[in-house]
């Protein structure tokens, strides 16, 4: 935590920003801070960094950089400059949250939620997010909102469904396996907003059939592939059908990345062509990554998204268990396995991207114990908060803070080929940062030390986001 | 059914009728009927109504009635005037079709539910309605609004709550069992809605306490009072917890009633003073009645709310049946002993009163074979329809046609101390009658044939009705 | 625990007696001991019993008892004999633990059960028990070789059948609910061993059908009668019934008690004028009894079998609840009710009977996390142990250790109406006892330190019990 | 039906053969018979078979072939000999009917389940039959004491588990869902029995694992391998991991088969090498074949076990159907798309083997409706009664009669690996043969027609099979 004399100068900070902050056209000159540009680069210390036109314009040591007479004048002394923070891996329209009672409440109103998700994202340092699955049309309007300026939030690019994946109700997706209570015909009209017409069905098809189901579900505006690799151990493509969409993917200029959980499939995705594999290190069932395996993630030099969590987590969690899940789940036995394979993968040098696979909480439908302990130890899934913890748990688990840094930044940003525009602190790139009140490089714990926010070179208000909640409305 | 050409009369009379009625002071006088006025007095042919201020002023064979100048004449020459129908025992806030769907996308609007099941109810006849459970405010403001004049429907006499109850959650009455889609939260505030201080604590408390709980209860506005007689065949309240019941529903002047199903609780019930046994011959488990208690009934003239259902309804329910219930109730067997109870109750002169625990059905929520067999084989519990079946069902058991009338009128409203104003074409009642173009003395078919309803002395406009549905509207 | 020491002394004691006892014809003299005869008078000090054929046939202080040349003498200093203990409600053939797999298993052996059950009792000093409810065919086999001597174990009386109650499948009586996998011959055979001829179809007779069903049944040879009284806080037979009932048992001079867990339900039974009321102080769902309810059992002076379970236990299950049941029931309100209805009733006077409602724990079927607790923390329904732990528990909470000693020995004969047999000791009765090595008017915890049971007049071999286990075989 | 006068010729040709059976070193010389002898080649009339010590020593037309003097003649006149029939896939030790009663109460006796399958299948022309899941060491001691001669039975050969799966109760195999009545203990002895150490657990391994665990797995003694292609839809073994197994089996001179219900699954095991293709026909989800994949399983000539079912079963399923399953699986659909595939495949060529899934059916444990209905109309997975409606839905589904008997025996024996000894009616080989009383080229229905079965050169006296029923044992 941040003293509290810290903690107001933060605010005090961000307040003259706000206040003073001109529209859109603003030129702005963040001045006498610590950069770290997200290239791995070495920081660079009485820095300046120039924004005109919502893109970095000029960066660098204090005197050789001019600034515009124009420009409104940020005195960052003693603070750090970071690329505003990336999750690879979110869920804003909700997810292990979802139920039939929310369903039904918000049916119409779900892009509210995503961006509700978008500004608790925000609001925490993440000014961009991808969304590997969700309700497709409810996180395009938020996307195309916030893109529009209508909406504050993380920019968003979405997946829209996991390829081969039916609807909520159809795939059983539920919290609670009942849904007896709901109607036909709103079961139907839900699943729609999420199967968009490229659910299991696919499994029927020839490989030139998927490929052109794929072709016309990119059509519908989405901005990367996602498939379903497996299903616990389970391969849920051939290896030429995966061929087949990582093709369409690619030829559409997107990154496609696949849900797995097993080492056999990961090693057929990865022959198939895969770019990123989703949450590559937590095994269904539980598994320790063969040496084999992590070796081939390097050779080919595949992104795997991971899913960082705390010691301190797994402690709670193990302390808590009531054994295993009524399908039969170890749950501590999987995050150990998890916590193991991420450590391997780090030391073989295994390129990954910072994700949680985060989304709003509320603890009135989630009231578990082990729910209401993620408010205590370390969420790992609670938007805003569990990156914080990811970047806690890859120190603890020996990566080198610079990496870590990529890991929540440019190396995203790479896998997800956006970074001609985002993931470092680079003359042209869209000015996105956060700006620390301590140095990530000493502490992954000063990642939460967040003294303001940039997102297309504006500075963000904080306090009141999220501006009308939902979901994480007090009751 | 009858035939185009009586159709077009009705339509044409009815229309008539609506275009030329002045506003609420309108006196009017219906000539030319015969009157079967209810009391099971004998029809009085070519006779006369006459109606000023919502009350009936005078009636009689027609040279020796006086009509006033001033009314409307309603000619009604080869019809047949009625008390307007009653049915005992609805539930117009929904019952068996409640599911977790429909409570949380309908949860601020039940109201309007119970409005559109009492135009749905009004449309087919039925002026009045005695509503035995169901949510308690929102039936007392549909209740308000009708007799304020601020919307149209049956006029309504209400319970609230079962004493004894629990809500939907609590108490498992949810046409599905699984509630765990449901925040805790939501689950407590439509529980609430039902129970009102009522629920099954009462149990745990003294004769004295149960009292202090009900008079109490009594002051939220309620007409009559229910309560759980029995769960299957045990018993729910102690004798003198029923007798202290009783009591404080007589002394409001309230007749009490019980939900009983078993043979030996009936014989508690009436040595407890019991006014209404509700569904007095439906047993559960399946059970015929040993004449001893048959005898009891008629002695202690206790008034016994039927739910009668056609031999045809019966057959095709036998034809459909997949065996017991998940629970073990043989629902089959349970109608049988029903229909064989009511004939030995008509036989031995039980006081009855028509009833059809009837609701609004909605087929996107209870799509099962029986439940769309209910659209084509005599439904009984469909409200609107049922009542029609229930009195052919009574014909075909043997009941005399005249009883059957009384039954659906002024046996009701003399059971719910309501007699005073309502149950019978006589001076001084409330202006409520159905006109007939068939006699319903030959055949209980002929209940169906409505002419005209009218309603506190107003002809209801019944081909909009209902005039904003929630529950039944095409999809 | 005693001290090494004691407890060779005991054994040593305990060898000589058995290894030394001749056969059936034995005269035995107990000397030197402080007789506690079981009807609350003082202890008498260096006292003798002389036993003839299996009976009591002097009992008094040394010198004033003349004991016959052939007896064989124990001697007894230091020691204290009290009468045979007994229970006053056990399940022998087993009862939380019964599932398909036992059921299956052993259901041609239900009769070596009860014998296993049996000696495990007579192990801890139960010279008799009671059984409530179980398997008739197979209890009522082992009672009959238990009394011919073709078997060791305690001397048990039966219920069979609790009157109204249906089998474990018809019933739900399995502790797991689900039945699907016994297929409907299985099932009904098993049930048939239970039901007997008096399930829940009672419920739909007549008061005089009810009494000829019941006389059949005692013709079946059932030492005392059981009926269920409630079934949560539902009353199970009308009033009327159970007077039947009650009245068939007495005219066979049998006691007739009722399962009753709700305070009206208790007011009817008394009123019915039952004799015993089973665990009378424990609460579904959980209530404290009001004051006129206690008055009412003294007043009337009814026998309640109590299941008095220590604070300890209540504390330990209170640290592992994970709350409520899937039913709903909250065992740690119920049992703390029970503990508070329990301090109430024991200062008001009401005259209690021991009980523990205890059968044969099978680890391996009762794997719960609380049910292996109860291993270590005071069980409450462990034969052979729950009733050491229950005395205990009536001394903490208030009741006279004079009074305590009745509880568990004449209180229970007079109630099962058998003491001229049995519950003291005086000359006439049958020569059951136990002899302690400490004092049990001390501390209640002293009932542990067994030094020897007779039977019959019999020393028992206790070291060897249970002869072929079935249930609490070592795996 | 064969006519009665039919019947009799049969049962006195077959009396009089076993009557006169001298022992096991008898010559036998079947004469006037047409041969017709499972290579395809055109039928022998007036056919001369001559066995001796259990082979085929010559066959051939009359007069060609000479009888050895000692031989015992069997004048097979106006009859038909074929080969014995084949069951390339059913499950001696039962499948559909597992359930836990039946599990628990014959845990020790499963072997005499297999031997009393077994006697069936031979009763009913089954000379050699697959077992391709089931308990291992049961279906073992079965093989192993028909093969000494110790039993009756059809010849076995097993694959014991299907690699990959887990045991019943880990696997959820049962009939029914829950298996919370049965201890863990129990749970683990029985699924011991079927897991054999290639459960789910390869899915976790490396190729090379997997490859030893097969290994071990071969040395236990099984005739070929069977491995679990997929699940639904999704892959269960990568393909290299399936080419592992293969090469395993293939290494140990085994036939390699897998559980395939999906088209690209198919294509990626055709691909790893597949002998056998497991119900190659039967999709889940229903689905249609892609003509290419039927062309890929032509030019790579690999086995397709079959599921053939009538028409008339067909439009009983439909007419009986109830919609889908709990799980939602549609069977019509399923079943439908089965005889499309199956049609397509005839037609193009696709090498077959006729299959059943066959098991002993307890109508106490499988009461259905459609189960019930199984024995109405045209059974196809019971066992001794499937094959003869097989062939019949081969035959209406356009397959060459004499293509029929090669799918029913040849054609097995080459797949299997054992056409050596099997499979056809050729000097050397094993004397297993059937005669019929009516021409099996003529239609498929005479398969029926059986009047001697003849297996290892003896005439098996089949009215008394099953000798000692369990399953099959009228109740």
């Amino acid at each position: 935590m941040p003293s509290i004399r810290m903690q107001c100068a933060s605010i005090l900070f961000v307040a003259s920003l706000v206040l003073t902050a001109p529209a859109d056209a603003q030129t702005l000159a963040i001045t006498g801070a610590t950069i770290i540009d997200g290239t791995g680069r070495a920081p660079v210390s009485d820095g300046v960094i120039v924004i005109e036109g919502g893109r970095i314009t000029s960066v660098g040591r204090a005197p050789g950089v001019k600034i515009p007479g124009a420009a409104k004048k940020i005195d960052a002394r003693g603070k750090y400059v970071i690329p505003g923070l990336m999750d690879a891996n979110v869920h804003l329209s909700l997810s292990h949250n979802l139920n039939v009672e929310t369903l039904i409440r918000f049916e119409d109103r779900f892009d509210e939620i995503v961006v509700e998700s978008a500004q608790v994202a925000l609001k925490n340092g993440l000014t961009t997010v991808f969304d590997t699955w969700g309700q497709m049309p409810a996180t395009m309007k938020a996307r195309d909102r916030i893109n529009a300026g209508q909406a504050q939030g993380s920019r968003i690019y979405l997946a829209g469904n996991v390829i081969g994946s039916d609807g909520l109700f159809a795939g059983h997706f539920l919290i609670k396996s009942s849904t007896e209570n709901v109607s036909k015909g709103t079961q139907e009209r839900i699943d729609a907003r999420y199967a968009q017409g490229v659910g299991s069905r696919l499994q029927l098809m020839t490989p030139d059939q998927v490929r052109a189901a794929v072709r016309e579900y990119i059509g519908k505006g989405v901005d990367f592939l996602k498939y379903q690799g497996d299903i616990g151990a389970t391969i849920f493509f051939s290896p030429r059908v995966q061929k087949a969409i990582i093709d369409e993917g690619h030829r559409a200029n997107m990154a496609v990345q696949a849900h797995i959980t097993s080492a056999e499939e990961m090693h057929v995705a990865i022959e198939a062509g895969i770019d990123i594999i989703t949450h590559g290190e937590m095994p269904i069932p539980p598994n320790i990554w063969p040496p084999e395996l992590i070796r081939e993630m390097v050779e080919k030099n595949v992104a795997v998204s991971v899913l960082p969590f705390t010691q301190r987590r797994l402690d709670a969690m193990e302390k808590y268990s009531t054994g295993p899940t009524p399908s039969g789940t170890d749950l501590v036995a999987f995050y150990k396995s998890g916590k193991v394979n991420r450590r391997n993968m780090i030391k073989a040098g295994v390129r990954m991207l910072l994700s949680t696979d985060a989304y709003l909480n509320n603890p009135d439908i989630l009231p578990e114990p082990v729910a209401l302990q993620a408010d205590v130890v370390d969420p790992d899934r609670k938007i805003g908060e569990a990156h914080f913890n990811a970047v806690v748990a890859l120190e603890e688990e020996g990566m080198d803070r610079m990496e870590i840094l990529k890991v929540a930044t440019s190396n995203i940003a790479k896998a997800y080929r956006v970074d001609a525009n985002l993931g470092t602190l680079e003359a042209g790139k869209i000015a996105d940062m956060v700006i620390l009140d301590a140095n990530p490089l000493e502490s992954a714990r000063n990642y939460r030390k967040i003294s303001a926010v940039i997102k297309d070179g504006k500075v963000v208000d904080r306090d009141p986001l999220p501006l009308a909640p939902l979901i994480t409305a007090k009751k």
